[in-house]
């Protein structure tokens, strides 16, 4: 089967936008993280060779090959989000008197969680990655690091939603809190940090003139 | 030449990453622009037709096809805001004692704030749509409408720091000012409103339970 991250930028969005079952929101938030994180990547490849940038020049390699080892695992996630989605609509199509419909729906929302849960855990990676190029990376290419600030932001929030929507229906109430209480707590620390870094970056921005 | 919408999403993220002069920070923020517009779209075409739905029918269909509107402009401006790099790029390589540079560099500068200046304007015309679709539309696909606002949101200011980081070089700064201020009235409004709509969502996905 084609995956969705070979299906053309149009194509997907023309597919999201559509009643076809996937991608959905947890697919575009994939997507948005890894483009977030390219830019983190694009930011590095401009400063590595750059005299002016040679005392950092360690560091900035080693944030890119974090940062395509996350691009990548985000891209992964695009199919593999939309993956949990056919179980998932399975076990709600079964019967509510049937009595094996609880067991499966809970398994497949607990699997439906995952997918987004590493989203979130990588969005908020991809954020520490853009603080370095920030600190130590070309000035040239600033807005692009507001970027990419800003798309991780919205994925890691994004994922967080399709983490709730999910836990919301499941059983094992004290799973549904564990898991919850794991995204929240990433969400405290890293989402002002992305929001900080945008506006840092808006007010450098505007103050270059 | 093959367009940048034409590119897979892998590709298209890849050539993100790299250090190819086009997609940069702007076509990353139309694209995330069309994305949150398609899930926009996605909502509409999962409530009409549903009987429970049949009293904002027809205020959901005109949402639709305004949102179809924007999603397809987005797209193209993907592609346009890569169109207007290479002018851009050319300008600033010409010597700095050549007479004609400021006026070239001004003409290219001014264009390249175009793409994205539309992209702010269509991201929060979409906001709107967004918000009508949560307000009438299928409570099943709450978790897109939040999806949605928070990927226009990091669209509009995605596209704003493009446009700063032109107006930052023009020479005319009445022009330069005027721009960031018909951008800045934008944000002011319709950040906070794609803030509000994620966090109503977050709060709504995370109360059902």
């Amino acid at each position: 089967m084609e995956r969705l991250i070979d299906k053309t930028c149009q194509d997907f969005t023309h597919a999201l936008a559509s009643k076809a079952p996937v991608p959905g929101g947890g697919g575009a938030a994939a997507l948005a993280g890894a483009l977030g994180t390219a830019l983190c990547s694009m930011v590095a490849n401009y400063t590595i060779g750059k005299k002016k940038y040679a005392a950092v020049e360690d560091d900035i390699r080693a944030v890119l090959e974090k940062a395509e080892a996350l691009q990548t695992r985000l891209l992964e996630l695009v199919d593999e989000d939309a993956a949990a989605f056919a179980p998932l609509s399975a076990a709600y199509a079964i019967p509510k008197d049937d009595p094996t419909r609880d067991t499966v729906l809970e398994e497949a929302s607990l699997r439906a969680c995952q997918a987004p849960r590493e989203m979130v855990r990588l969005s908020c990676e991809a954020v520490k990655l853009l603080e370095e190029v920030l600190e130590k990376g070309s000035v040239m290419l600033l807005s692009d690091v507001g970027c990419g600030a800003l798309l991780c932001g919205a994925a890691m929030r994004s994922a967080a939603m399709n983490v709730y929507v999910n836990t919301a229906s499941l059983q094992d109430r004290q799973k549904a809190k564990n898991l919850d209480a794991e995204i929240d707590a990433l969400l405290t620390v890293f989402g002002p940090r992305a929001d900080r870094m945008a506006e840092d970056v808006s007010r450098r921005l505007r103050k270059e003139r």
